[in-house]
């Protein structure tokens, strides 16, 4: 029992991380503070990266493949961008020790839940998602503290056993999370809204800028309002595809939903309707949800 | 000569404000503190506003009407919402003494310099719009460092006179804004995509995000990029129903675009175009341009 979190893992408890970038790198800098208990073991593709979790004293132990150490642990958290996950789904499972789970941390949970499905080990494993991230990434940028607070969506599958779940939430509470279960479709069909629509209209208010206005134009001519709506398009490109290539179809909805929203935008200004514009601003800023 | 921004006013020289707003409430303040020997006036719609300017330092005199202040002015600055603005040219006009200047710090400027060109004094007039602005409004929260490193666009109309122009820009820069002469028509294009586009976008990302989850879910499953790309629409809607209404025709063109710009991304995410999403994706973030 910890008093940072309240939660405790049990003693002697292993937990292996696989890929240590900002999410798995910060998950096991959290284990390590708030649950000293624990045993962590990482998995990197890279061995610089290994030796830097090493020698930070983020992992007790590692190595650059699942099947090194997968087989030693109670719980495997996938932890590489989601697509990578996905695939390595099939192998973590062939390699979980008797009553050993799995779950990923990855920002999209059809395609993962899916795979999980697939698995001979389907009970044991449960989908993941910690709702917070940074603007940096990689194992420097690694935080102890970046989970604290924040929800944590737990989607099971369809075989998913009660145990399970208890194991991946007690984890997720262990490093200061609340935890939240939700169908894994409907996960992907609100993240499209909350996360993936505004990431694509930060993109596509960059390019229409930039084709109307000469760059020192904008640079002399914007205050916070085009800083701000473009800020999340500053983000690591690969890793914003690798997310969408994985909920095409929830994200096409969502971006065609704002098209219309623009529309009606349009076709207001068109009439010149002020009571309109009015009211339909204000709905927008009375529906807004922030914490 | 003040240390504090380099370019001094002359000696008892008197500048009017007209609306003791946000805006016209730092423009006072910033010259209290940095041209004190300059004389300050302000005009405010009610009595206690006029009497708080006044409590506060900002101003050193002031009235109610234009009538009273405006005559006694070398230079008058219309500070009062845009529409407002358009409606007090003319009446400012016929008051202005001789060899005096009217300008305006509006948000749009073709509807103003239109209007001041429509004076008899057209070469005493030119618009202007400091490129800043805060959440805040009214002028408890005035604020003297507003303008300090702003750009400062300066919009002449078709009979400005050079010696306008001067006068006005000395202003800009005795608070420490920078000056940028440009077309009044050319500035509305520009900020209809800077900043009346991003604010339109904020409104229509909440309401599209509004109509497809519940407020919980929102509230659960969403992290910065919904916060930052809905952040503008908690501004004051009255205020942007104001600007909007004089800068229709850009914003619908900017609206259209917008539009445009999220329909290529629809078929992009249709066709399953990884190669493309990626290159549009990393276009939208080489051309953003952050200050």
């Amino acid at each position: 029992m910890t008093a940072a979190t309240g939660t405790a893992l049990p003693q002697s408890y292993t937990v292996a991380v696989v890929g240590l970038g900002l999410m798995g790198g910060s998950l096991a800098a959290s284990l390590r503070r708030d649950q000293p208990q624990v045993r962590v073991l990482g998995v990197a593709r890279r061995e610089e990266t290994l030796e830097a979790a090493l020698r930070g004293g983020l992992v007790d132990d590692g190595g650059l493949s699942l099947a090194e150490v997968v087989p030693q642990a109670d719980l495997t958290v996938l932890a590489a961008p989601v697509r990578t996950i996905v695939a390595q789904v099939a192998e973590a499972g062939a390699l979980l020790r008797e009553g050993g789970v799995l779950t990923d941390i990855g920002s999209t949970k059809q395609a993962v839940t899916s795979a999980m499905d697939r698995t001979a080990v389907a009970g044991q494993c449960l989908g993941g998602h910690p709702m917070c991230g940074r603007e940096r990434h990689g194992l420097e940028a690694a935080d102890p503290d970046l989970f604290r607070g924040a929800s944590w969506v737990l989607c099971p599958g369809r075989e998913t056993l009660p145990d399970t779940v208890k194991a991946v939430s007690r984890l997720a509470r262990g490093v200061g999370a609340r935890t939240l279960i939700l169908d894994a479709s409907w996960h992907d069909t609100v993240v499209a809204r909350t996360s993936h629509l505004p990431y694509v209209v930060s993109a596509a208010v960059s390019r229409a800028v930039a084709k109307a206005v000469r760059p020192d134009d904008i640079e002399a001519l914007s205050a916070g309002g085009y800083r701000d709506t473009t800020r999340l398009v500053a983000g690591d490109v690969a890793m914003m595809v690798d997310i969408i290539m994985t909920n095409r179809d929830s994200i096409r909805g969502a971006v065609r939903e704002m098209r219309d929203e623009l529309g009606r935008l349009e076709s207001g200004l068109e009439r010149g309707d002020e009571a309109w514009l009015a009211s339909y601003l204000e709905s927008a800023r009375r529906e807004r949800r922030a914490r």
